[in-house]
C-alpha cells in the first residue's frame, strides 16, 4: 500500500495512493470506528502519524475503507497538494554518513583527505523544519551557503518503537520507506568543527516523498535502485545492497540504549555521485531541479529556489 | 521569574517557584483569560511551552496571576515532583562542542591529539527522550557504554523565534535559562565515525533543571558560575564568561538559514573537569548521584542507576 499526506486547509489528509495515481482521502476515525478504544483514540491525531503508530491492525483497517470508499473521497493527481508523508516529525530525522563505499572514496578523492570505513555507523541529525514534500522549493542560502549540494538516500519509516532491538528483529520495527534527499551545505559541513550537524540542518534541506510504501509492498528494499538527477543530468545511480551498515544493522545500533518511536525517520546513506566530488566540483542553483528516485517507491522532485523566492512561494 | 512544570496526573502543570521554595501552580487559561484570541489560544497546550511561545504578554499576564493566585494554587516544595522545564521539546536539543578553551585542553591531552579551537561553533543534537527532570534517576546502559560521563551546561530557552537573527538582536530571542547535564557516553562518541550524536542521544541521558529562570531575572547569565559535583566531590568549577563563542555568537550562528523555534533549547558547551580527561580516567557508575549547580538558577541533582533499575523507577 501506498500512503501520501495531502494538504487541504492548512492540515495533513492521509490518502491512499491509487494505481492510476489519483489519490484517496482515508477518512481514519471512520476506518478505525470498528477498532478498540485505544486504537481508534489513535487515530485522532494529524496525518499518517496516527495510523503508524497505531500499529497492523490500524494499517489493516485503512487498507479496508480504502478498498470500499466512496468515489466522493477520491482526490484526481492533478489537483492533489503532497505534503512530505509526516510533515512535522516530533524529533530530528536519524541520519547514517558513510555508508556506501563509493561515496566515502570519492569524498576522500575530492578532500585528498583518509577517512576509511568507520567500526559502526555515522549517526547525525536533520531538524523537523528540515523537511519538504515532493514539488516543494527547496530555498537556496546564498548568503549562508555557496556549496549546496545533493545525495538520494533511502528512509526508513519505524513502524513499532522498541529500544535495543535485536538485528534478527529489527524488520519488524519497519513499517515503510519512502526517499529523502539530504541537502547539504558543504561549506558549513567542514567549517564547524567536523560535526555534520548544521550544513546539514537548513530549513528545507530535506526533501522527503513522495509517500510512504508499506514495507510489504517494497519486499526488496535491501536491493533497490536509487538514482538522482540535476536538470536531468544522471548523478547518482546506486543500489540499497551496497550499504555498508545494512538495515537490521542500522536499526540495532542506533536503537542500543535509545528508543525508536513510531514515526521515526532514519535515512540511510547515499551512494557515490554527489556534487563535490565530481571535476570540477559543481553545487546546486537557484533553478535547478533535483529528481530523485527509488525502484518501488516513485519520484521525488525539488526545484531549488533562492531562499528569498522560495520563502515567498511557500 | 523562576517557572517550572510540575507532575500532576500524568500532565505538566506549569508553576511559578516562590522565594521559599514552594511552587505556585498557574492556571494559565485564566492568566489569559484579559489577553486577545491569540495569545489566549497559545495557553491551551501543556506545560510551559504555550506561555514561552506567547511572548512578553503572556509572561506579564502569568506574573500578575502569580502574584494575586489563592492559597489553594500553593503546592509545598516537599510534594512536588519536579519534571524538565520542558519535558518533551518539539525537536531535538541543540548543543554547542569544545566551547571552553581549558575543556578542550583536557581533551587534547587525554586523548593525545591536537583539535584546536575551531572556526565557528560545533553544532550537535540529543533527541527529546534523553530530557529527564530534577531527580529523575538517569539509566547506565552498561550494556552499551563502560564509559558514561557527565558536563555541566548553562541551557538557553527560545522565547521568541527567527532565522538569521543577527548578533546584535540574538538575545532578544531568549526566553531564559536552566541547567543541563549533557551525560555523554565517551567510548560510543569515538567509536561512530566521529560524530558526536549517537554518545550523546541515550535514553535520559540530559537531565535538565530544575527550572527555568527568565532572562530578566539573570542579567548575568554571560558571566555566572557553573560548579558540577559526583557523590559530594566538586569536579567542575567554570565561568560561562570563558565561553569561546558567546551566546549572541552561538544563536546568530545556529540561525542563519535555520529557523528557531519558541520553546527551542541550546546547550552551550561545558567547562573543564569532565571525568575522562581524569588522571586516571573517572567514569560514573551505578549509586553514583551528580549535582549540578548555576549561580542563580539553582542545583540540578542526577542520581545514576543501572538501567533497568533506573526504567523500573521511570
Amino acid at each position: 500500500m501506498r500512503l501520501a499526506s495531502l494538504e487541504a486547509g492548512g492540515r495533513a489528509t492521509p490518502a491512499a495512493v491509487l494505481e492510476n495515481g489519483d489519490y484517496l482521502r482515508l477518512d481514519l476515525a471512520a476506518a478505525a470506528a470498528g477498532l478498540s478504544g485505544d486504537v481508534r483514540a489513535a487515530f485522532e491525531g494529524e496525518g499518517l502519524a496516527p495510523l503508524i503508530a497505531a500499529g497492523p491492525a490500524a494499517l489493516e483497517a485503512a487498507r479496508e475503507f480504502a478498498a470500499a470508499a466512496a468515489d466522493a473521497a477520491r482526490v484526481p493527481a492533478a489537483s492533489a497538494r503532497l505534503l512530505a508523508p509526516i510533515p512535522r516529525p516530533s524529533k530530528n530525522v536519524f541520519c547514517v554518513g558513510r555508508n556506501y563505499a563509493e561515496h566515502i572514496a570519492e569524498g576522500e578523492r575530492a578532500q585528498n583527505i583518509k577517512v576509511g570505513v568507520s567500526d559502526n555507523p555515522v549517526f547525525f541529525t536533520k531538524p523537523p523544519a528540515t523537511v519538504i514534500g515532493h514539488g516543494a522549493p527547496a530555498p537556496h542560502f546564498e548568503h549562508v551557503t555557496r556549496k549546496l549540494d545533493y545525495e538520494v538516500e533511502l528512509a526508513v519509516i519505524i513502524g513499532r518503537g522498541g529500544r535495543d532491538i535485536p538485528k534478527e528483529r529489527a524488520m519488524e520495527h519497519v513499517f515503510g520507506y519512502t526517499i529523502a534527499n539530504d541537502l547539504t551545505a558543504r561549506d558549513i559541513q567542514r567549517t564547524h568543527g567536523g560535526q555534520f550537524f548544521k550544513g546539514k540542518a537548513l530549513d528545507g534541506s530535506c526533501p522527503m516523498g513522495p509517500w510512504i510504501v508499506t514495507a510489504d509492498a517494497l519486499p526488496d528494499a535491501a536491493a533497490t535502485g536509487l538514482r538522482l538527477w540535476v536538470n536531468g543530468e544522471k548523478r547518482q545511480d546506486g543500489n540499497t545492497r551496497d550499504m555498508i551498515f545494512d538495515m537490521p544493522t542500522l536499526i540495532a545500533s542506533l536503537s542500543a540504549g535509545l528508543t525508536l518511536e513510531p514515526g521515526d525517520i532514519i535515512a540511510t546513506g547515499t551512494p557515490s555521485g554527489v556534487g563535490y566530488a565530481m571535476e570540477p566540483p559543481v553545487f546546486l542553483k537557484h533553478g535547478d531541479v533535483v529528481v530523485c528516485e527509488i525502484d518501488g517507491i516513485g519520484r521525488l522532485e525539488t526545484p531549488i529556489r533562492s531562499s528569498g523566492a522560495a520563502m515567498a512561494a511557500a
